[in-house]
């Protein structure tokens, strides 16, 4: 009897260490998995610079191209150094009153354990939403920023704004956070701050040379600058939403079973769906709507139109269905072609690109949806399903908190560029390109390029 | 004794639970793995979308280069709403008699399960599988259809041609699959179907203005219309590469343990190899065929030959070893060749970028290879292998039915859309270019363009 | 009691029974992620024919863009042929004394298994590298090289030089492995060696026409020859970031657990970081040094700098900390810069993209950082952190007899291609570009380009 009982506790402890080896091989495959998966979202993220290089430059004029892919490309390098440096820390590192990060400046053990490779993981995941941000003031500012001034601006806006109105909402103890705001992917902590600097950018530096001319009866007349290579910016518009799968999708954090049981490969493969739903009725809406209004199929306003999608999906991927992102993605691209208009035409804001219209005001009008539509694990907190209009208040607190932080600290950033370096540069510089005056090049050599001015 | 029973009893419950755990949890492991997989894939095969609108738009004139960007993004983004609507249904719906499914139009259900997931993945992956079949005709179609007349037709695919020969043969219930008829990533049910449509549309639509001219001895002299971009063409073909590895590769469906035990992990890690070696191959067999032929190493059959080996090792992937990929890789090569000149100048269908030739007759080309390489699970049903004659008369027979459909339904298609709204944009706005006639805009504004007519 | 024994020992059972059960699945599921994780590698590193395609296209002459893109296209299609037949077998196959692989030649196994599996698996990841090599030269060599000879040199450098130094590091059983020559992804074994390739056959080939002309002084001024299409640079340069993180980033060869207990996924994590950071850092040095001498932010100087950030990182990678790859970067941004002048006014070898700089010279300052800043496996081998000179002196080693290697081997080959099929194009071919003279077509049909020379 003793015998048996001996063979058979040999054997459960035999079966035990088998079951904990394999215990510790899930763990550990699980961990590989998030790394492949936060992998994967990283590097499609980080195309979408590739995509804004291309978007801008196609809708933007040719003697300015050299410039504007510059900016792109240095945007992220720099950009990258300094949310190495300062950037993540004010954004995950310790806690402050929900208010702030305070600890892992220039961050990068050595070790590597759970803690560091997690580390790793999440910073090579972060650094990317950051350089998004930045980049989207580009377009906005194009030809006629001074080079060095906008590499100033990129390091604030990379190192200081995005991160602090990040930590609010993204690291868990930030206010909006805790406040149930909630912004899966980013329209209000990646677009809107990004359309924000945008938009006020453009007001500070002022429009472009023969942008608004007054005629001799007092009326102010618009003039449209064309772009000059559509199919970059078609490229550039599918290389975005390319990476925007990684965008929303990768914003899981993982792929794995996560907190309380749900499985993300489930949230993973809706939250595709709805991106690309949104975006295919974002392009739609846009063509049609364009198409009606000005008697013309217009490419610009499509392609913008599908990105507008893109942004409007991106808070409430997660929380609405295949139906509501076709919604939203279609009313986003009517908005952006309502707003291309208005900032254009009524404020005079000169925005070669419109990516304030893109980013900033679909980035809102994202963030809204998530109190319309939205439906978070079976819980119905959209005013449509009704959830009534806690959830809205919440997002449209968020969407002002971080719009005056945004705003605020952009237009004191400009004012101080303009005041010491300057932020523009001179009348003739503009007018032979900042190619020429700036880089000392062109961009096309051989080829003959007629100006627009 | 008894207090070392109950020890022991609960150390194995406490095992058991440690077991059932990890069990769970290896399920869950493998179904983030195949989402990841899937996503991976699709991805791939969204890009294409950009591969395809780069070579149609570098082997096009200038002219029409916003304008053939344009119909690659809309077809893409009316194709994917369309395809959600009814397309998927059709597809994937609940079978009626092997031709047709009939449920879940406009699905998408909010919970998150097994059921709920798998669909959305699947329709991740589908979805753009649709697309690629729909822009494949594009090209064929290229600077002389009208848009919106474009955008008709490409609803129709989506929704309704597509689908349901797609039904036929990969929901498992189709009765081509229960024949055994084996089209592993496409060949027929992708490519075949948007050649057909693409050989179909450009006769009914007939030739650009001065492609064909009889001269005062009867004669009929065919005119060349150099492509406007070679780079962007050979980038296009360099992503469709790119993009093809998730069309075949994640045409396994899963990365984990397939049915039967069948790790689908080594079937990858082949399909792959098949893939690269038939692409590069292809290009390999155009050029020098077409340096032979034509004393030059011609730069666009080059380009065709290295899609052509992927269309045809689509088919034929996952059942051929790499010896043989290297040769479905060659004589695809050169048949696009043969068939490019063939159809250009024998049968007078003017296909600007070739996409009939590269589709249609290496689709069949390669549908027909199962039947000649094909070695499934170990078991030849190759005629070079000893396998006999069944399998390739399984091919043709597919071959034929799914041609048929798609053809016919094609021909009404376009002629009812000739009938009605028109398929041909006028003469004068042909000859000005569908940029401005159509969409009041030019491509590359500041560069002087001359026209080839 | 018996009865209950029995029923615990069923109990007992049953757990083996599911712990087996789920051990085997984990076996499966780390070989399906390990396959996942090498495809996604394989793309990148794939991709990254793109960028280097636009690359070399954008800084050279519109007048030999459709040649340039179609030795890229070529040198990966006939490489990887190449590669398949014999450089695999030379690489990997059955070590012979430390110095070349014997076996595998036109391998292709038709049953899947662990081994072959494996092979398949293997053999993607590597033959995108062995292209990578073979890609370098076009660069250096662009503009004047006949495009048969192109051809004739890729495949030897993709069967014979690129395996047999490949197979001293890479091969467990190589002489330099042996030694403890660390190079984790390959600055030395693909950089270095595409690097004196191209110096070599750059200084075979001699200067574009006009590059270097004595004035009646007699002293030599030197042309520079502009790329005519700066975004494409830029585009392809992204591009090439982006397929390094595969580059990098999959050469642990596994994202699971590997000898010795160390998880791959948290030493992919760090790998893409540092990657990230010395890319960023080396396009801030290259900028910012390049202002400086030469009063403006030039453009190609940058983008060299962010690839020579790239290169330099590419051994070190996996055993550095953050901080040290912003070191490798900035340096390799300065060193990149130096170089391209070197070579150019002081050497006057003519590469018209800075190819050799941006690999071989960055690509030994790499190999030498792991002797520098290395930290393997906890254990300083770095001076810097300690570890004496012995790790330094064995980089140094591998960096020359890899050159000796490379450099010896290249010079007979494009010797003996200039003796017999000739390496260079005629004058007058030169002069009306390859495009018109090799291929017999333009790359911009509709455009009118203005010749540099």
């Amino acid at each position: 009897m003793r015998k048996r009982l001996i063979i058979l506790g040999i054997l459960v402890l035999c079966m035990g260490g088998v079951s904990l080896f394999a215990e510790e091989s899930i763990e550990s495959l699980g961990f590989s998995l998030d790394v492949v998966w936060l992998f994967l979202g990283a590097i499609l993220v980080f195309i979408m610079q590739a995509g804004f290089a291309l978007v801008e430059t196609g809708l933007t004029q040719a003697k300015n191209a050299t410039n504007i892919t510059m900016k792109n490309v240095m945007d992220f390098c720099l950009g990258a150094l300094v949310y190495w440096a300062i950037g993540w820390a004010f954004m995950y590192g310790q806690d402050k009153g929900g208010f702030i990060g305070t600890s892992e400046f220039f961050h990068g053990p050595m070790e590597l354990n759970f803690d560091s490779g997690g580390f790793y993981k999440s910073w090579f995941f972060q650094v990317v939403f950051a350089a998004t941000a930045a980049t989207i003031v580009s377009g906005a500012m194009a030809e006629r920023t001074k080079f060095k001034s906008y590499l100033i601006y990129t390091c604030f806006i990379s190192a200081f704004i995005y991160p602090i109105s990040g930590h609010w909402i993204w690291s868990g103890d930030g206010w909006l956070a805790q406040l149930g705001f909630h912004d899966f992917a980013g329209s209000t902590v990646v677009h809107s701050v990004g359309g924000w600097a945008a938009l006020i950018g453009a007001a500070v530096l002022g429009p472009r040379i023969g942008k608004y001319t007054k005629g001799a009866d007092g009326k102010v007349s618009v003039k449209a600058f064309p772009g000059h290579n559509i199919p970059y910016a078609a490229l550039g518009v599918l290389l975005l939403f390319f990476g925007w799968f990684g965008f929303n999708g990768a914003s899981t954090g993982i792929a794995t079973v996560g907190d309380g049981g749900i499985w993300s490969g489930l949230n993973i493969a809706r939250v595709c769906v709805t991106t690309l739903l949104a975006a295919s009725a974002g392009a739609v809406g846009a063509l049609f709507f364009s198409w009606i209004w000005f008697k013309k199929p217009d490419a610009s306003m499509t392609l913008n139109g599908l990105l507008a999608g893109l942004v409007g999906i991106t808070a409430p991927c997660a929380v609405v269905s295949p139906g509501a992102s076709v919604a939203i993605g279609l009313i986003a691209g009517v908005l952006v072609v309502l707003s291309v208009e208005f900032i254009d035409k009524v404020l005079k804001i000169d925005d070669p690109v419109g990516a304030s219209s893109v980013h900033l005001v679909c980035g809102i009008f994202g963030t809204l949806a998530v109190g319309i539509w939205g439906q978070v694990d079976g819980v119905a907190v959209g005013v449509l399903h009704g959830g009534g209009f806690t959830q809205l208040g919440i997002q449209a607190l968020g969407i002002l908190a971080v719009g005056a932080w945004a705003a605020v600290t952009s237009l004191i950033l400009f004012l101080l560029i303009k005041a010491t370096v300057g932020l523009r540069v001179s009348v003739k510089e503009e007018a032979i390109g900042l190619d020429r005056s700036e880089h000392k090049s062109e961009a096309y050599a051989g080829f003959q390029i007629f100006s627009n001015m």
